[in-house]
């Protein structure tokens, strides 16, 4: 690890090092809690040609917790259909089966495809809106140092970080000669096939008499979202681990001219003997092609030179592979190529104080479309909590539930990746004695589970401190410790009081009704990534007088002065500046009024008058069809039950309404109460 | 009319006086159609607080199609229910009626409410985004010349107007003496009990050193969308007829700290003796009452000081009315005060040359939430019409359809307005034998009949040269020519063909699945504002071979060089520059290949292949459910139709197939032929 000079250092609390999608993901928690944080990235420029990913369900309900699904939604190309080509008897390709893209009701949002410089500009302009936060771009840092001694030391600055500003020209990224010459801009110097520039920028900048300055920071906390070459994680030590593979694959970016039926579907096509080709769909007319380089079959271990690759010769692979069907391009948008290879992270942080996030700590192809997702989910399931800290409302014993949780994603999706890849990069069998070529019907299996787990909506967080489930929390999560103190009682929730709710999982979303104006809400719109847990009362059937004093009885308790919910609010702020209730009852909407409902559930302020914006139910809209919350949560509709939710929408536990004891332990083994 | 001095004068095609909703409307099309134009507001500032206003599921569709209804949709609050109160036999407000707020399975849109302020803002990033013309401010006209001899020259400039440019100090209004002691800013000086204050300006201006610059301008049109004092109908010599009525109602937006339960909900509230209120939700915890002032019902002609007017007199009107409720404020955002009229102008334009559009030519109260929609589809419905006649698409015939469709409905909805203001600030009948009180269950008639006249797509344009139905044109409209040639055939659409779809009305929306790619849409959101028809081809069902025969002849017709597409699109443009063709099948979407339709209906460019965005299925989606298209807009599902769509929407023409002679006799009759 560097050591920097003496001299003046300024604080933040936090550092992001990096400004891609994982970075910005970051700061945007940062920003919605209010958090003092710096994001400094290495490139000079914000948006790159190229770029797209898929975007999956679970990405769509993350943004729109944030407020801008809706831009990426409108934007975007919408994929509906996998269609899955295949070489027949004959040798010829012909569409074999068609696969819902997106499995139905896995989500409200089905899987889109958009570049990647807007996704950056709707995180920009969130930040912008929520708070001070800018992108600090041509910044690189140069030293760190950390004193693990003051790890634990709640008001210490344990890491001080030496930053580089770079001038404009310093800071601005080389392209290849070949898209120098073509005028198309190519991403081979962000593929993994490029070397690491970050020396080559350093020593450019030492020699620079007009260099930009230096600065020392000291942060409590610091994030590394730099990228596959990853300075933080190189500065710490740790590695990547994994293999490379020798199938090498040309992407393309183009408005396409061709009779191919299929190329605004998805499309995985097999030849017989001319490689693959993933047809992805993009905005503005664009297709993205992910072309097998047949040439490269020839050595398995000889390096392609990448400078021997070009738009041509990865459309001429193309136009191999989908024979008989003519593939022309007047536009080119952008082209790139990349080996395939599967690697992750020994460690995703140190003491708990220095994270690693996105391609710092783990690498894959991107075809399935996974890449860019994994990432943002990575700091949405850090930034929170990172938060808590910080403010104070939680200790540090959640951070390690960052790398249980995302360790152990990373380890699911490189095997994942791994199996997928293999059965798209090799040869269709000819017939079931063809042991060395891949089974197409194995092939189509495999596909069709894995969009499941391509959704992101299957992700299930093992066991610890926040997630009161039963079994063995390191065999659920990456075998670390995950934050569960043994000292005390360990609460478990009771999944069986809302089958379809699984603690672990982020919490499904049916339509309600607002109980004082009848409007149909999506139940996640109301679940705002604002750093706020929720408690979801499901109230039951409230037009039972039994059940109503249930009700009744628990919101007396949550709203007494020893109850777990002012314990830990701050004093001075609202009753639901730290947990939220809502709640969603099933008794008919015209039975009942908001102010039958305990005034916790809607609580009044002197300046505003009730909340009019916390009770929900069950029940038929006037435009858009009963949402059926009870029947699809797996709640009984006559007694309901309680969950907890924690702020990045994961479910934590579950209840009855009488359980308010298992609520205070479970909030009590990792919150701090206020004074 | 005042005359210009000689000097150096500019060209615009198109002048527009007023930027409020209708002139940007105008504006938008401008934009939209390329066309040079100029929009000029006196006002030196652009919002205002207060000035909402609901909008009907009509404007939303309109804003769709100009691609920012998403935006209102997401700002807006939105009102799913009206709730009637009205006084027990004791005399206590009770809720009667639970009505829905939208009759549903009008629009895919509800109404909403948002500050008028947004909706400008919107408008503005649209012209933005699609154009060079900007809003001028502080900008008024002083003198308007019209020389009606070259009305009909289309090279000419007939209308000269000389323009004061203001300084910032000269452009802002005054607000009253009230509001500044308050801090709460109102809308008195904007509200029709305010004398107009165009000459106070002027005169300001003239005395004021710091006077900015004049500047003359020729216009080929000019639009007034100067409002309810219009300069441009004074010019004219145009009046407004109509009566003013005694009853005068403040309205105050607040949030609210009260325990009437349905505060957030559209409520009609009329009490026993003390008037009536209002309730309409609004977004930021705001809530807008209109409410009636009781305390001038003394004297029938008494004009109340409206320097005596403030909140705290209208909260006390309030709070009487919805007594034994408690009503209170601690915020108060904006509040205004208005006596209720019905006037509509006796023109509406001027040698087809110079139109009036908006508060110019109808006022009416605000309480129907009317004002600002009807206003805003004035200029929806005129400004493509110029845009056509400047490009050269259409002749100047279709321009007399702006009176004789708009008139109409501007007499439509006084008409609405009287009836609907008159039942509300009435005091109930007691019982049936009390004859001067207003019957409640009238009362709920007329509003559940309102409330379609209200959504705005009940609105039915009469027959004229660009709506091909039967009947009597003068009678159907508002008495004035609609541009029908009797020297020509007229040609009558085929309604029994399309019995959902009718002739005159706007075309209603199903979703439909695009062939290409399988994404269902709302099939209005394939209708977008550009300027262009559209010939909606039904084409029944293509897996029957018979039935494919004929699409493949009526591809052929249409795309013969004798056709009536070729003949009105320039040469040079795109085949769908002018006349768009979008085909809906019902065959089942897997059993054809867009490749299977005829060129003519899926484009092909050299530049960007075939293009994958106009074949459309009505089918089951995987995520959305089924349409069922064919069966909603009463088309035969085997054998089709064929409906044109004018580039407002509105549904202009409907035939078979084979009927491409009527299409040809019916664009014939206005359209111009390229050479």
């Amino acid at each position: 690890m560097g050591s920097i000079e003496d001299g003046e250092v300024s604080n933040v609390d936090v550092l992001i090092v990096g400004a891609g999608p994982a970075g910005l993901m970051a700061a945007t928690w940062m920003a919605r809690c209010g958090i003092n944080a710096r994001i400094v990235d290495k490139r000079g420029t914000k948006i790159y040609s190229g770029q797209a990913d898929g975007l999956q369900c679970r990405t769509l309900e993350i943004f729109d917790s944030f407020g801008f699904a809706d831009r990426v939604w409108k934007e975007s190309n919408h994929m509906l259909e996998i269609c899955l080509w295949n070489p027949d008897s004959e040798g010829r390709i012909r569409r074999s089966d068609r696969i819902p893209d997106t499995i139905p009701d896995l989500s409200r949002f089905q899987q889109v495809v958009l570049h990647q410089g807007r996704i950056e500009r709707f995180f920009l302009d969130s930040l912008k809106e929520h708070s001070s936060i800018k992108v600090e771009r041509g910044v690189l840092p140069l030293s760190l140092s950390f004193d693990e001694s003051k790890a634990e030391d709640l008001d210490a600055y344990p890491i001080e970080v030496e930053l580089q500003h770079l001038t404009d020209e310093e800071a601005s990224p080389e392209q290849n000669q070949a898209s120098k010459s073509s005028g198309v801009s190519d991403g081979l110097f962000r593929s993994n096939m490029a070397p690491d520039d970050t020396e080559e920028i350093l020593s450019k900048a030492a020699k620079n008499g007009r260099a930009g300055t230096r600065e020392k920071i000291r942060a409590k906390y610091m994030i590394g979202c730099d990228g596959a070459h990853s300075w933080t994680r190189n500065q710490l030590g740790y590695k990547l681990e994994g293999e490379q593979t020798d199938y090498i694959w040309g992407v393309l970016d183009i408005i396409p001219i061709t009779d191919f039926p299929d190329i605004r579907m998805r499309c995985a096509i097999h030849s017989a003997d001319s490689g693959s080709v993933m047809v992805i769909p993009r905005e503005n007319k664009l297709v993205r092609l992910y072309i097998q380089m047949t040439t490269t079959e020839k050595g398995d271990h000889e390096k392609l030179d990448r400078s021997n690759i070009n738009p041509r010769m990865i459309l001429e692979s193309a136009q191999r592979t989908m024979a008989p069907y003519k593939l022309e391009y007047k536009y080119c948008d952008w082209w790139t190529a990349y080996q395939i290879g599967q690697r992750v992270g020994s460690n995703f942080s140190k003491n708990d104080r220095i994270f690693l996030a996105g391609d710092a700590v783990h690498t894959h192809s991107p075809k399935a479309g996974q890449g860019m997702n994994v990432s943002m989910q990575d700091t949405y399931n850090l930034g929170w909590k990172i938060a808590a800290v910080l403010n104070g409302t939680a200790n540090r014993s959640i951070l390690k539930t960052y790398q249980s949780e995302r360790r152990r994603i990373a380890q699911d999706l490189i095997a994942f990746d791994h199996r997928f890849s293999r059965l798209f990069s090799g040869r269709p069998a000819k017939d079931v004695m063809d042991e060395a070529g891949i089974s197409m019907e194995e092939f189509k299996d495999a596909f069709q589970k894995g969009n499941r787990f391509a959704s992101g909506v299957a992700v299930d967080y093992g066991a610890s401190v926040l997630v009161a489930k039963d079994g063995d929390a390191a065999s659920q999560g990456d075998g670390s410790d995950a934050g569960i103190n043994s000292a005390r009682k360990r609460i478990i929730g009771k999944q069986s009081l809302a089958t379809a709710i699984p603690i672990g999982m982020r919490m499904p979303s049916f339509k309600v009704l607002n109980q004082a104006d009848a409007r149909p809400w999506h139940f996640q719109e109301r679940l705002t990534s604002n750093g706020k847990w929720r408690l979801v009362v499901f109230a039951g059937d409230v037009s039972d007088q039994q059940q109503m004093a249930r009700v009744q009885r628990l919101g007396k308790s949550l709203a007494s002065s020893s109850s777990f919910i002012p314990r830990f609010t701050p004093r001075g702020q609202p009753i639901d500046a730290v947990i939220e209730i809502l709640t969603i009852h099933s008794a008919p909407r015209t039975t009942t009024e908001l102010h039958d409902f305990p005034d916790i559930l809607h609580p009044y302020s002197a300046k505003e008058g009730w909340d009019y914006w916390k009770v929900f139910v069950d029940d038929v809209s006037y435009h858009e069809g009963h949402g059926r919350a009870y029947e699809n949560y797996g709640v009984d509709a006559k007694t309901g039950a309680v969950v907890i939710v924690r702020p990045d929408g994961y479910v934590a536990w579950i209840g009855e309404l009488e359980d308010v004891r298992d609520m205070d332990d479970y909030f009590s083994a990792f919150m701090v109460a206020r004074t």
